[in-house]
């Protein structure tokens, strides 16, 4: 049964075409959705829609919607649309009237909202600890390794002596810069919809503020059609900080693909990491990190999907925003799992120091024996000239002297990893302070 | 158990990662795989490296295989990782050593290829069918609308008189030149990959030509290395085409919602296609219509991750393009779907014609009245000034005999839906065509 | 001459096909780069690299080339290949030895990273300067139409009553959002990449700290390789807030587009605005409006562009990178100029409040109808079916007084266009902060 | 003087956004514009609205126009907003009240498709050849390279024997492929939309086909809305055509610039194509190489702006279109461009025979190995396990005579070049006969 049903049935093809997956993407809500009545119950007890036995009840049956959820026993049938419909439902059936009661002052278009950015909420702060870990993965790696010198390069051509060290660390630097767009989307979506209705508000005295609060908002989502305008907005900002995040990933992928392949075999990838051939029996190939690589074009694919369905739509809701609901949990699903196996492979990669080592030659030190005529005296572009017209009389170096050396700010000498080490820590706190606020809140809403 | 496997495993969670979907995407693969390795068979027997009962053995376990997967009894398990390995297990389980005969002189990466443009022949074909089917229903709609005069619009402001067969006939055009498209994705597709193994051909003097036209392609793909390189390029090119079929959809869709709201009422969707808003008790909505154009940007989005996915990748197999398969498959199923919908709907549509002849106004005629003047001798760019200033001396006409009396070609009066028509029937009987040849193809390869 | 002649010519197709359009768009750098060099020559002299003397006329000499180039008289020739390399001759050309000692310890890479960041410092604060006078603007005309009640719609179909005042509120609100998003990428731009060289630092001990901080830095930039691992993504992090901006525009251009259309005509162009058909004499199209929303595909195709070209690359500086300097410049021009044409033409609507009232029907009012016996005491659900099936029994009310008596938060009656203005007030002073604080950087880096 | 203009003038900043670089990019639109009224006005002659010395007048004088502009002195200026009106109004100012019969029965709407179609005809052939002489170079180059053996890769890592003919092969045929593409999009693009004015046709009796024959088309584009339907659509279906062409460019130079890299060193880029580095003075870059790969980024940026400003428009002409001409412009100049800057490099390319032998070790002949096995009788999956579980007794083999033994259809041993070569002379006969029959076209309508 429909919420909207009044006499008439759908078309059994047109149906199936628009209920499409959302039963099964909407397993992920079921919690987020129970809460959500939850607090719209308490809400409504203080403007005396409710009273607090009715409130109670309400309260305690979502409980049990939730908790059967957890263990499978809640499915929603493809008859029901949509989450919203099934326990709406599930209310009527079991409590009668009261059930019918819930639907007070809302319509589905907040609450989708309202579902929507809870399960953000949670999935933008795992996502935010997953990328802590590769940072501090990343920045272990790069103490350890930071006196093991690799040829740097520029164009794909050998530029200048690098380290592991410093490789590791630009990414755990770009990930911690990628996390201010994490934070920056969660403040965004930290608004609170519920109220909204379907863009119009409603002519109760709704108390907004209140459902924000036992929601754990960081403020109500003030004007109503702006409420429903942020639909798909919201999902593309956040699926442009996981493109970033899987951007990151891309690029520190492909590097070890490279450094891993025989021609260079600065690293080794253990076999458990890489499938064989059907045909070729000696291949031992890095797809796992090659997927991670394609992955972020697949994320890449959903920000633009969502931004598209929501650029050209007029205000208001849209039945096409259901077709960014996929987009969004799939974009975290895929970003928080590529960032675990990542996290998996990497700190399991083996370095060959030797290799490392024996790929220096003396066209790597062309630029330091510049400076060297610098410091000498000579001007720059004099010492440039004079050097490339003798590049024969440039001479191998001790490439871990030559790094180590190496000592201002960022170089790898001197790569600042305790630095980067605070950042994570002050992300971590930020973090554990939202999930324990989030608790909190959960908690606080499930009492009577 | 995988093919690859020579002493070692793999890391659970890289392996759950690397899996993915597959064994359930590839599960519309089942058949193609099969009918590809009994072609493979014949090959093999025909240069030796099997013989005629091996090569009747193999081909029946296969056929047990496709009729077993039509009952649903053919299961690719996880840890098969995909639909080549469970085949190729199956038949070792059942025949031995001379299953370990059958991936001789190939590798996954043509097979994948292969069982992907078999796939796709199916699928175009069928996509092909049911825009055919649309183009009739619109030129149907065309015909019996031809007289029913709408306000035709540019910048979303009143222009000039039009009709909803002008209307109509348009998307059956647009429709008809992407069947050109299809087209042109079915040819490249028409190419046997089989033989090119893992992008660098075999030490054994296989017959690609026969394989070929075993499986009745139009040609081998010749270079063995172009074939893998191929892969997710077709793609992009099948996904280009589909693009456009549904940015038709999108139009025609954006336009239907237009012409059903009451402020223009020109159409009626009928109930059974209108869900309703769990609030709002007055509401019948759009809600397919809506979708069809959300999902004209998921298409899009699919086209742009396979694109992505292959533009930065050097020659040979990656497997990166494992991530090209669900945007493929999920392409062609959601233009299937929309296509079929649409037709639906649209076959429901309600006309009110009155609303349709209400909708007129003077202004509508203004150049009508311009080319009159003309008529009369008047140079055009005074006629134009001229009525500009005396807007109101513009008066209403008869829209209807307005729209019949323009008949040059392609105007509301001579709309030449019969040789729309005659295009359609033409596609019909090269889809037909191609639809007979291929069955042949696969009774002659079940053939022992 | 290029910086790094030494012996050899390049192919002349080769040569003109690198240039580009860099020399074009280089123009806008001219000022930035000579800043940058300042700092830089400051920093050598810190570090004994250039004496007092050489750092005064060094800075006198840029600041020629700064004035020279506001007057118009500094072109880079086609032969210098980009602003870097016209300015280092310039300095040659004028101070012989002395000239050819700037570019001691730095290289193109992290020249053109400082030159972009100072360059999107100006843009990103004029960007947010001109959605502030938007805003404003936005708020202006909801206090002065909040109580002219225009239909609400969902599904292009007609709601439940709205208002102009709701309408022009949730756009402030939108654009307030997005500028968080342009803070943020501020923050992230804000970061000193000079020193990093050709991502591997340099062997002469550089004061980093110092050059940040004598550009008005927020920190250094720490890992070199990391600077240039985030030229364009940057970039694509600024894009992506300017796409929100066009997202914006795109979605009030098209309500507007819409509410004009003579079927709703809530608002009226004026004239000066709407070009006219050169063949309809009636015609007043909204072609500006039109062009903002085609332009927000445009900005996010800019979006796309720099996105794929970073993804894919490997660690270091590879000269794909110069094709992102287009999508940015023309990113921020497109965006500001929208934002300007909006103004402008906003602030020139012309409201039909007459045709707003006559627009409004009784299937407006059903949703209240269903709160109203709800508020007598009838379970929702039940009063919502009550409601469908008597439709006919809701009357038509006063939209005026029904929009007005909705005062829950954010509702047509307590639009919160106050708590707006707050924050609008808040973000110029931030912006005018930021302003003020680059003005004395740039004086104190001209002082010799 | 706008064409449109009736007693008011537009804004000033609004003017100047909405003319944009239409003056800049109409350039290019000056003769096909010009060609195109010729047609109409014969046309026009036919149904008796000019007389034959007029028609002869209007020629003669769009010829002087097309000749002024071939000598630079035809001029767009920003007041005449697009080519259109800068011709009508020039032939106003020289032939008086002639000039302003030119526009009678058509619209600037099918006017601007005309130019665009035509001149999308000019730049479609343009691309073809110059991609036919990239195809030939690269069978030029795969057939004196032939047996030039390489290390064959997948995933990056070392597979099997290849060679650098197998390797050019593959993408000359890639590209005959996208030469198909290329012509469906010339076979789409050959309509006449002459005739459909602003959607809506024309109430004179006009003869559609006679224009249509006048211009060279196939046929006329025969719905009047479907010809506007189609702008931006046929623009996308050109650039999807380009995209294709550019990523096998991408492709192929990433390639290049991998075996160009000292680690590989197979092929050595002429230093006339590499430019330095400021800072590095050994630095050699491959940078034509990279930005023609950053380029089909470029390209696919367009695709996606195109695709997007039309996907979500409804029915009819929107000024957002205009926004659709720059990216098709840029499109075609960037390819063409692309495509001839990589043949000259190509052409130049030094192999480095010696280096590529060296690349070989034993690896690389497991899979030859096993096959040998399965010749001697072995079961593949048996000799397959056999080989991997003795990697250590595959020896090294002469990798020429290798690849020249492997002579299945495709292999290194049988590339059918000369197939290739084949079809490159067929699609050149293609184009001739087309610019054979547009020059004829050109000749025959500018004669009076």
């Amino acid at each position: 049964m429909k919420l909207w049903e009044k006499g008439y049935k759908l078309d059994q093809l047109v149906e199936t075409f628009m209920t499409g997956d959302d039963p099964t993407l909407d397993h992920a809500l079921i919690s987020y959705d129970c809460l959500g009545s939850m607090a719209h119950a308490k809400m409504l007890e203080k403007i005396g829609i409710l009273d607090a036995e009715e409130c109670s009840q309400l309260t305690e049956e979502l409980k049990r919607i939730i908790q059967a959820a957890e263990e499978g026993k809640f499915t929603i049938h493809p008859d029901d649309e949509d989450i919203h419909t099934a326990v709406e439902n599930a209310l009527i059936q079991k409590l009668g009237t009261l059930g019918k009661k819930i639907h007070t002052a809302r319509s589905r278009n907040d609450q989708v909202l309202l579902d929507l950015r809870l399960y953000s909420r949670d999935w933008t702060l795992a996502i935010m600890d997953t990328v802590l870990e590769v940072c501090a993965e990343l920045c272990r790696f790069a103490e350890r390794y930071q006196s093991v010198p690799i040829p740097g390069r520029t164009h794909f051509q050998r530029a200048m002596p690098s380290s592991l060290g410093l490789w590791a660390g630009a990414f755990a630097e770009s990930l911690l810069d990628d996390l201010e767009l994490m934070k920056t989307a969660y403040w965004l979506n930290d608004q609170c919809p519920l109220g909204s209705a379907a863009s119009y508000g409603v002519s109760i005295e709704i108390d907004r503020q209140l459902s924000s609060e036992l929601l754990g908002f960081r403020t109500v989502q003030n004007n109503v059609l702006y409420a429903n305008n942020s639909r798909g907005k919201f999902e593309s900002v956040i699926l442009n900080a996981l493109v970033q995040v899987m951007n990151d990933l891309s690029k520190v992928c492909t590097d070890i693909i490279i450094f891993s392949a025989p021609e260079f075999a600065y690293l080794s990838l253990p076999e458990k990491f890489c499938p064989g051939s059907s045909l070729m029996p000696q291949k031992r190939n890095p797809c796992p990190l090659e997927l991670i690589r394609a992955k972020s074009a697949t994320v890449q694919g959903m920000l633009f999907q969502v931004l598209e369905i929501t650029r050209g739509l007029p205000s208001g809701y849209h039945r096409d925003f259901q077709e960014t609901k996929r987009p969004l949990m799939q974009g975290f699903e895929v970003t928080l799992t590529s960032l675990q196996v990542f996290a998996q492979i990497f700190s399991g990669l083996h370095v060959n120091e030797d290799k490392c080592l024996k790929a220096f030659s003396s066209d790597l030190f062309a630029t330091d024996k510049v400076l060297t005529l610098v410091k000498q005296g000579s001007p720059f572009r004099d010492a440039y000239q004079d050097v490339s017209m003798n590049l024969h009389h440039v001479n191998n170096e001790d490439p871990v002297a030559n790094i180590l050396s190496k000592t201002h700010i960022g170089a790898t000498g001197n790569l600042g990893i305790h630095t980067n080490n605070l950042k994570i820590e002050e992300y971590q706190s930020w973090t554990t302070h939202q999930k324990e606020k989030w608790t909190d809140i959960k908690r606080h809403l499930q009492q009577k």
